[in-house]
């Protein structure tokens, strides 16, 4: 009788070792060898799933992106807006292991992009969804109707999306500690109130 | 009759062909050897001048970091306080191929540091340079009494660094022009006035 095999958490194994390699070693060294051999698989049941390199880490930064969005669907949401929309951005910055890691990747993937075209088009996925993330924390404050009027949005979603990748570079760095990072992305929501 | 060698020249030429095979090859790549190569001397020759790849490397930022220094010192300020805060920043944001590269060796140097101790020594004391002329800035506008009564300096010091080094990597990453990157600049400084 052939092994049955759960082909979606196989390709979590492999996608979790990925991210195990990189960190170790970082995105130029982590072959489908090294990765085959971190998920105790052979390179050639690796390559089943996943034709390519490219692939391989499209699905592991996808899946750094679908626990980001796990962990906004089961937030509880209070009656505070402000709140609320703090909440959401904490869960883009390194404010616990879980989070330090998945933004280590991106970095790593970041730095990467600037010298591999093959990983531009991942990176421009990622960051797209992050933008429309930033995005709807702005217009959700500017229907509950506590924005200041003047607001423009186009400028206060890059400015804040820069914010929040800046204070998770400042935080990978251990520059700053994790509750001021919280203070500042609080003052800086507050600063866009009337 | 021995040649005679200016080295101080010397050292600049090795310090840029560090900074040039860096960015062709990565931080993890260049080695004294293809620095020497792009340098045109031999390894014995660089290592006349830099004892270690640390010591290479330390010198290296600092060139950069005397760079940015150079072109704040030189620039010539209108009696717009806030106009000349902003020409200050924007020397720490890569508007044009001169910063570019300063940028992309500083996230380099920041990657890097993440998983080379040897590193960590070098990027705090950028850091801490990069911060005292943030926290100048901050200082400048509140002199000039245009600054808001109720700025909390450690934040504002923090916030403005933060969006400083977003901005940065955003704009390496190709994701938002210089010339919305100038505007959110302005808006952020004119936001800490009264």
């Amino acid at each position: 009788m052939p092994k049955i095999v759960d082909h979606k958490k196989q390709k979590e194994k492999i996608a979790k070792a990925t991210w195990s390699v990189i960190k170790k070693v970082g995105i130029e060294k982590a072959s489908v060898r090294t990765i085959a051999e971190e998920a105790e698989l052979s390179v050639g049941a690796l390559r089943h799933y996943f034709k390519t390199q490219s692939e391989l880490l499209q699905f592991t930064m996808k899946l750094a992106s679908e626990r980001v969005n796990e962990r906004i669907s089961s937030l509880t949401f209070s009656e505070d807006v402000l709140e609320d929309i703090c909440s959401v951005l904490y869960e883009l910055l390194p404010l616990d292991k879980e989070r330090k890691e998945e933004m280590e990747v991106y970095f790593e993937f970041t730095k990467k992009s600037f010298v591999d075209s093959n990983i531009i088009a991942i990176r421009n996925q990622i960051y797209k969804e992050l933008e429309l993330g930033i995005s709807r924390c702005i217009e959700y404050l500017i229907q509950s109707g506590k924005a200041s009027p003047t607001l423009s949005i186009p400028l206060e979603v890059a400015r804040l999306f820069a914010l929040i990748d800046g204070l998770a570079l400042h935080g990978l760095m251990n520059e700053i500690e994790e509750e001021k990072i919280k203070e500042i992305v609080k003052l800086h929501v507050q600063s866009l109130c009337k």
